[in-house]
């Protein structure tokens, strides 16, 4: 017998004359990489090679350059001197990432020389660049049972020239960049100026954000094992909320523009009973603001666990004028005002105003996240990475960034990944499934009528095939 | 500006004239659902409505539906009584999905009520059906935090008229199976013959497998959990094995067809010197033979850590005569021989023999990795799924099984899902990876030329298009 | 051959002539509950009918009442209705104190009635009387594995006559209390009016704190649980500080009164290069004052990591006016300055003035801690304590607290365990142990010589013998 | 107000005239180190010093030499080479030992020159004694996140003289030996030897017993750590039993002659339902049999959790031929039957004879205990215990263990540390606790009744004060 992939027996399809309870929830989403809506399909084989089999011409669909390694090679490994270097916050999978690039460019590749820079690009400066470790095998071998970075970290620029001084002068001719926007934009701009004096030197980017905010990228290293850390602090909190009568529990999590570890880590442990993000603004006042459903979920349950991404609600601090304006930190990004404790101050201000008595548990765990070591998936992942950034530069890639999409790892041109931002989409089945995950109670229902904030360019969008 | 996917700096590529030392690993290796081939590209759109808009016509592309809330649907909420029934070896999420259905089933649907069958499809016997389980969202708020299922799981199939007379005699509509080879193959039988005697019950699977060999599936819940904690084994005998002169730890993890257990727990913790999955057949004797290969990593390193799926060197069993030729279990897989004992007894023969002393360290921690809770990952997945699932019953499919590919929910025909098993492929950048982290002392080198046990067909052959 | 406990072979013990290096560390120590001296000798035997075996006389030594199952007892089981009430702020272990009362209660001795009372005393007034829950072995079967107490807990005390009110209306014979300072002062003046009333209800208590600041007690339940979790923050904070150029990482742990969470949470993972408790002021400025030794830690080593007992430097907190004169919370504590801020203003403002630029991570982890669940030890710690104090009640006892004294279960009356706290002695082992730890620069060398804040009577002070 | 230490409102007590339904229990129980019989009491004080100073003379009672830190010190800082050896099988915490042995003797001592010998004694053999580690605080700084032992160990006498030959040879003028029984008896007759040359050498022992069968210790350093993971095996295979209709889980623990991991991790998640253990004895045939009680428990409850300790039921397999007389291992410890298979065998025997269809679960995890990293109670307990070893190393003691009782560190002559076990008393609380806990269905109730195994003398017995 031959199957069928849409031999399913819906023999009662044409007979759905019952309106859904959902129906609202899917009323006007569209499909995107975020959303596949009622009678769209999913391609069974995603690579342009199986396509042509099929008899179609699929020549100019946008679609990435796989990874892994060549059989031809640009470098001669005996010539090869590698540098690493680590750039941004803590995120965790860092030092898997470093101890697999070791791994791989010495057991597979041979290469005898790799430095380590310290503290990020600061380590590239004219003042640090002898500070190196020499990375070995031995020296790595341990480094994944700890979290962090072995080499440190900085945020901000550095003079661009004086980095590739010392990238000529310490005899680097292929460059391993871990690091977020910041050092992906740095990154780009140093293989730049290589290109420009025409030297060289190979700069492939390992991608990192704990935010999971990057583009074409099925979820960004370190991203699992930091949500279910923080769906830990979602649990602690929550017990001791429900552990007080009228108990309000508040948890800040990361996210700047992107509230994926809200939306996942709430969805761990389905002990969320609001959770706000970036992408979805909220007020505070009316009878579907916040106030009112935080007030209605306590005289209902006894208490309510509220989870917040950092970058929500700043338009509410606006407001309140509690922004710096202008205000960026060394990384460039614009100084966010404490939405968590704004919240604290207003629900534990409205409760009491009608006449509860709130006892109020906020907390902001965001360093004990970042800094847990990777856990099993991650670090499969982040050695999967390491092993494919280092093929990309063996075979003389350059500007190119190592991720993975659709299950699949590719090559990604550097200025890409830091075109726009991987954000939930409002209109996607990960909101949807929080929205479904905590019974209604997740944004204020008019939030989506609200402007959006900032949404940025859609992946694909802007995109020109081939 | 304009960026292009493909706008990769790879000057250099023409002038690739060094041979990799890799080159032999990728050798005869071709695009695959596990592989994608160097000069392979990788599709940026998944579903068939986005490569329309590309002026495609997709039409007869190979595709799922895509699962999710409709907005019609075709039962009505008030005249549901849902089943829930759970078969088949333990696996971690299972809890979780019980609880997902029930909540999704309570809280959005308003179906009132919902019945536990005990012990899987021993559950729904003449002697068993009256001893079910209400379950309300009270019941199953917190079972997500043990392991195992609430509602026990049985192996083993049942009289399947039976089986439709209890759900007729129970009042249920709407069944859910969440199981494994076995559990959809009873659960097909089943649905096949609610059909042939006309009534209006809708069967879904969920599929379950902690091997990971379900096609169609990105990875099968649990899976991730299950790794994690076979990981941990790894370690474990990797550190009694290293602190013993000639410490020889050989653990042996699921997978009776299916090496992706041993694969992804040996790259989790980088602590694996061998590992021997069904797939790739090895050979005992010989240069470059299993014994000769642990002989010179215990003369080398001290000690040597062995991971061995419990379906590989089947064949050696039976040159052995310690197969019972035609012995099954309750659900008809065929019995294992112990390959784990074998090898704890060959190995440490033939050490003795060439004169070490050997002190050999075995664990088989099955039962311990199968009763783990749900990490945080899965624990979203097995909500998410079973939101789908409760969608795809609502809406009317029967005879579907909910799974996600390429990070897509999808709905797939029930048959399907047991027509085939998913494979670690040998040509597949799984199998690659494990290459290169183990150093090469993987597999005997000899073993891809061996004749290969039972390779199924792969994804999508023998699949016509819509 | 007879064998004697001080054959010891100290041959060279006469010889002793080096200065140790150690000897400013040991010189001014005297013997006390938390040291044995040099020539301090530790006794075998630790119950007075040992004692009598060898001869002693021991009759008007201080000791305490072994707790333990008795063969007569008071209460005919049949007639008990026994109340659980958990107060003050969140511990781990609670549940599994509730289960083990339940259990041993049900199980033991046949108790057919048992009622939880909800947010602490507040459950006994009379507007919350009735709201009860009805505490069964199936109800408590799993309560263990989540941290807080399922009954809820509340700070703050209650009138009097009218929790006893309660207790007779809900006829309940047998009160157990878990709570701390407050639960047990409240519980005392309970047990006061019932005995006033002439009634015939005990009230026995199972002290908690998570601060071990009972006096009587090897270590209090939960701390083990709550030290180790506090451990976790210092490495998050330790990672997150060595990973930046000038890192300075603080954590703010709990410890109002008595340091011994920072104490062995920072010799748990000896990753603290300061660990600052209530018990040894210290001075900020000066050649040996806390910015000093800071500023020359970041200089050598590049970061530094300290650890503060939320009570710690409240005099410096008073200096600067940062104090609430007066001001208590619901359970009649004072009101604390922060002091985690304050030392992460100073630090940063006194590190940039020099010259360096710092990175400040400060955490506050405290909820995170106190909600954790019991580990394996404490819980069956809990366990056990529980068992003692089901049998105190029955056997009669009344205003009796349950405790663990040099690893044996015995009774305390009730307003002994209120009478002081216990602290981390200066002249104790547990001090000299940080301070060998960390190298030194625990606290400034002259915190000794300043007036040390309110050291309490020492154990045994003002107690006569029985 | 003078407070009592006894001053206990017991007013009830002359009027207990129920009878406990716990009478039977505690019938014929006897003060002793496990056990505190109704009407003991237990010492406030327990310091030779601290009963002085009451006006008692209690030179003549037993007591131990206080351990830590003297003023005087035998040797010279400068001239000491320090060697370290680690022994015998795997136990939580030896890599902290070997920490805080190497950071005491570096930052304290100031000690220069340290070695570690691999493999155990064998190390110390000619043939090896050249093959050591370089130990300095660098070194052994992340070695507690690894289990294990980074010096490795082996079981096995040496020639003792020839370990002479090696200490002297390399330097070594203070030896700390980690290690059991075997290794306490090597270092005995090492240290003897020693003394017999006239040599200047010290020999510390800090004693390791994953088992908890040393006498005059609290709890062996890394108990915690064990049965904490041991705890989690019962869960597992509870979740297994209880998940199968007639599910049996067995699991197989450490514990030769004691059975304290059996009984503490079985009261740490209380999920076991029968525990065996050696120092209770008990039949399999007959009402009050093993089989009958199992055979009623899944009757009743569909299944049933069963924690066997290794060194239980050795009378069992000698009846039926099922040990190897006389053989030992290299240790010299008899070698015992496999309890574990003959209950796994026999009980599903039997159970299948009286019409239940059973399935069992049978686990041995006992590497996956072993090799688990120490928690962080242990991680300070081997830091304490360690700076204690060096301080009676420095301070002029040999053939000295270095041990911790009723949570005092203390001086223990060697010989004494071998001279008998510690085991769990059969009239002891531990086991009183252990039977309440399961309900009554822990050992059959005749075992009391059956001859007991070896029982060894208790502590103190033999033993003459001063």
């Amino acid at each position: 017998m031959t199957l069928h992939l849409d031999d399913l027996r819906v023999r009662h399809l044409g007979e759905c004359h019952h309106d859904s309870p959902l129906a609202d929830l899917v009323a006007d989403k569209k499909t995107s990489p975020h959303y596949v809506s009622e009678g769209d399909r999913v391609l069974l084989d995603d690579t342009v090679s199986m396509l042509d089999r099929r008899g179609m011409a699929p020549g100019d669909l946008p679609s990435f350059e796989a990874a892994g390694p060549r059989r031809k090679i640009y470098f001669d490994p005996a010539e090869v001197t590698a540098g690493i270097v680590t750039c941004g916050g803590l995120c965790p999978g860092l030092n898997d990432v470093i101890r697999g690039l070791v791994q791989e460019l010495t057991v597979q590749y041979d290469v005898k020389r790799i430095l380590g820079f310290r503290n990020g690009f600061r380590g590239l400066t004219a003042r640090h660049r002898h500070d190196t470790v020499d990375l070995t095998p031995d020296v790595v071998r341990d480094i994944h049972k700890s979290g962090g970075t072995i080499l440190g970290s900085s945020r901000g620029g550095q003079d661009v020239e004086e980095m590739v001084d010392t990238l000529v002068l310490r005899g680097v001719n292929v460059l391993f960049v871990v690091g977020g926007d910041g050092g992906m934009n740095a990154a780009t701009n140093l293989a730049a100026a290589i290109r420009s004096r025409g030297l060289d030197i190979a700069v492939i980017g390992v991608p990192k954000t704990i935010d999971n905010d990057l583009p074409y990228t099925d979820q960004s290293f370190g991203f699992q094992s930091a949500f279910a850390q923080a769906a830990n602090f979602i649990s602690s909190v929550s017990i001791e909320a429900s552990a007080s009568p009228d108990g309000i529990g508040i948890v800040k999590l990361m996210g700047r523009h992107s509230g994926f570890i809200a939306c996942y880590a709430s969805l761990a442990r389905n002990a969320a009973d609001v959770v706000l993000i970036p992408e979805v603004p909220f007020r505070l006042e009316g009878p579907d603001g916040l106030l009112a459903r935080v007030e209605r979920h306590v005289r209902e349950k006894g208490f309510v666990v509220i989870v917040v991404a950092e970058g929500a609600g700043q338009d509410l601090l606006a407001e309140r004028g509690l922004l710096q304006g202008g205000a960026t930190d060394a990384s460039g990004n614009a100084k966010l005002g404490d939405i968590g404790l704004l919240l604290r101050e207003i629900i534990s201000a409205h409760l009491t105003e009608v006449g509860l008595s709130p006892t109020v548990r906020y907390i902001d765990p965001s360093y004990a996240i970042r800094s847990v070591t990777a856990n099993a998936y991650d670090s499969v992942y982040c050695l999967r990475l390491a092993h494919n950034a280092v093929h990309a530069a063996m075979a003389g890639r350059t500007e190119t960034a190592v991720v993975r999409w659709r299950r699949r790892f590719v090559h990604v041109p550097m200025p890409l990944i830091i075109s726009h931002r991987n954000q939930v989409d409002p209109d996607g089945d990960l909101w949807m499934s929080v929205q479904e995950a905590t019974g209604g109670l997740v944004a204020p229902s008019d939030g989506r009528k609200l402007e959006r904030p900032g949404v940025p360019e859609r992946p694909g969008a802007g995109v020109v095939a081939g």
